[in-house]
């Protein structure tokens, strides 16, 4: 955990990005970092969040990083409940976990189907419960998930990945529904495509490639969206949108 | 577990029916035994299907009730097998669980939100797998699971319900797409409204009252529906379609 | 216009089919008067449903054919009320029009966006509303409206067919809310994929031949749908399915 | 028309507002004017625009208004021909036109009907098409039409604006799918609930009394989010967002 810091800190707010441990979380850290957010982030394993943390540091922003399990309820509800009383108050989370190995329904495990769904859905439950329930007692907040447009339609050999980002996006609508009228901007953001990140450049370098030509997406572009969202006026609040290279077929 | 048949008898197709403990799944198991199918049915504790059995029985078809937890991919693994081995060749799978026990996402618990998904997706997954291996080794078979609204879009207090139900149509979407060019039908039908059974008459009799003027749904003509989709031939499927009273909102 | 007939046979009901130009309407027509429904059908010369009208009468069924421009509101109401005042009431309506001609959105001509829109959407406007009037009346009815996958989502070169297809969807939609609750049942059916012609035998000589593996849509199967929606009782309404070959990608 | 300009101003781009007749087509004009392109505004009547382009030419801005009804294609030809011969190019065209006039089914008229079709979804038509023709010269541009609601599903008493807001959409995701791969990038935006305009405040007191807690969409943050998407670089586009009042119920 975090170190504990002092009271005039928290005057300012929070940001807390579940799973920075790739490039989106990490630029979207740094996106709300430069907008004046403390910036709090989690990773399974914190240690790799350092250099990002520093980065922030050195251009004047405040940045925490946490080795967190986001699918087992009690280390996030500590999570929440150590960085509300020690470092701030989260007014915008983002839950950007989620990973898709495509597989024939005939060979899925159960155990890599329930893995799927508990890292993209169930953790976002847990976080998304914890951190609205402060939010609510605040009348205020944002939250973004991160979906895909495996959330939009079932596909062959992707029936985990696509039940898991459905069931994300259930949560997005389910919760934006119940908390607009309690002043919480709750939104869903569907990432189409690949994105310029060291696992496509070392797993597929012909789709790197296109990078040359935008073909992937920019990590510093999808953050720019995420907080273009939470910083939307309430009257004109956006609940869904996708972000997709020109290239991208859809 | 039923007990051994003998081999003559396993020329016939089997219908299997998880999740009979409610009138619909029942009405659906009596459908296809007079349609000519052996019915086999599944709910927690098989002493209870006792009566359905006997009036397929006396109505000239066969059927066989088995306890199982759909949920432990144990249980369904042998229970598929055992069918297969001992009765028939499934050819019609037909999954019928799930349950909404509306919450505000803010008191919504871990165990409840896991357990909805749970029984409404996850059972769906092991018992679809387990029966589709069967099925593309014949080249043949149907499965329809049972939806809901709340599987198209999320809502105030259905967080969890909605999430197991988008997940359920993404497995039933993923699984068509893969295993149609094997000549397998998956489908999804979208229950909405309330059915004509005990709990809806003891706990909500007011909705009840409207069964007068066909306000809600009749079991035996759900089954018809599902009858019907499971009997098209091959060049005419449906992949999705909805059921509801003509009285319902939607 | 078809011939006076005797009141008594107004005592049946009448199922009208506006597009009996090719198999599909024409397969519909014959599943209804197979039902016991006076079935009439409209195309834009009424000389060519000769034959079908006698392929009816010869199995003791009662047809009359009728040419009318459903694009024309004077044409529509004429037509209903001749129907309604001279054969009987309508009980069943089924609008079967609509043509894909796909084009650029550079290339697409004012003249044929419209006539393509005109055709699939205002003529089902104008048909639905004039047969609505008299169903109201006596809260009684079913329409049906023939969709297509274009309904659900636009694509490259489709413009003026999705376009059609998805206003014809909303119009589906809006009607079955609107009427529902007045006893008029209002469907959507979805029909996907090649349909056994004479277009697809001579134009795509390749597509036809996949009919030896029911890779295109018997328009009997296809019509045994639209009687299946047309007769489900009321407590257990489909407002909405999709019919495609096995073998069909969507 | 507006006047010849010099070549020399050619070199700016030109932001092209179809419909700026209300609060939100005005907002747009002003948020690109101040973003440094060159503002061409549309409505029936340009004298009305009169103050509009007052106000952006004393910000610094270059702003034109035109009579046009972008129903008529010869209109329609000649303003895009006049603005890139004379103007500029044309390098964002944002479609801003539509109105809703509920009315049952039974008592919708045929010239409404086409009317509601022809303002929200032919005229989008015509004007994307001329506009798409020059950006696919030059390889770039960006088209944004402004939905609604209804276009994603229909309601009793919206089967016109549902029907044109559907085909809108339809016209959008097919443009998108086309276009993408010559740089043009075409979006959707859904606007859901009541905008801050004398129309509202005139009509709809008791709603306009909402704006006192941001009830109601500010144009100028409509306006924002416009801005945002056209300044999307090409490796995340949207094609489709909402826009709606924390307060709206969806």
């Amino acid at each position: 955990m975090g170190e504990i810091v002092h009271k005039t800190q928290t005057q300012k707010k929070v940001a807390l990005v579940i799973g920075a441990g790739e490039a989106t979380g990490g630029a979207i850290a740094k996106r709300f970092a430069q907008g004046g957010y403390i910036t709090c982030m989690t990773r399974r394993n914190a240690d790799k969040l350092q250099p990002l943390i520093e980065e922030i540091q050195q251009q004047g922003g405040e940045a925490y990083g946490f080795s967190s399990d986001a699918r087992k309820e009690q280390h996030v509800i500590e999570l929440i409940e150590h960085i509300e009383n020690n470092i701030g108050a989260i007014d915008v989370l983002i839950f950007n976990i989620g990973a898709n190995v495509p597989c024939s329904i005939l060979d899925e495990t159960a155990r890599k189907y329930f893995k799927i769904w508990e890292m993209a859905c169930f953790a976002a439950f847990l976080v998304g419960r914890e951190v609205a329930k402060r939010m609510v007692t605040r009348q205020q907040g944002t939250i973004i998930f991160t979906g895909a447009t495996a959330g939009m339609r079932g596909s062959a050999y992707f029936a985990a990945f696509a039940g898991a980002k459905h069931a994300l996006r259930a949560l997005a609508q389910s919760m934006a529904r119940e908390l607009a009228p309690q002043n919480i901007h709750v939104a869903h953001i569907v990432v189409d495509g690949a994105i310029d990140t060291e696992f496509i450049q070392t797993n597929f370098p012909e789709l790197y490639a296109e990078k040359e030509q935008d073909g992937i997406l920019n990590p510093d572009h999808i953050a720019e969206n995420y907080w273009h969202v939470a910083q939307q006026p309430r009257d004109a609040w956006t609940h869904e949108l996708d972000l997709r290279p020109w290239m991208e077929k859809w």
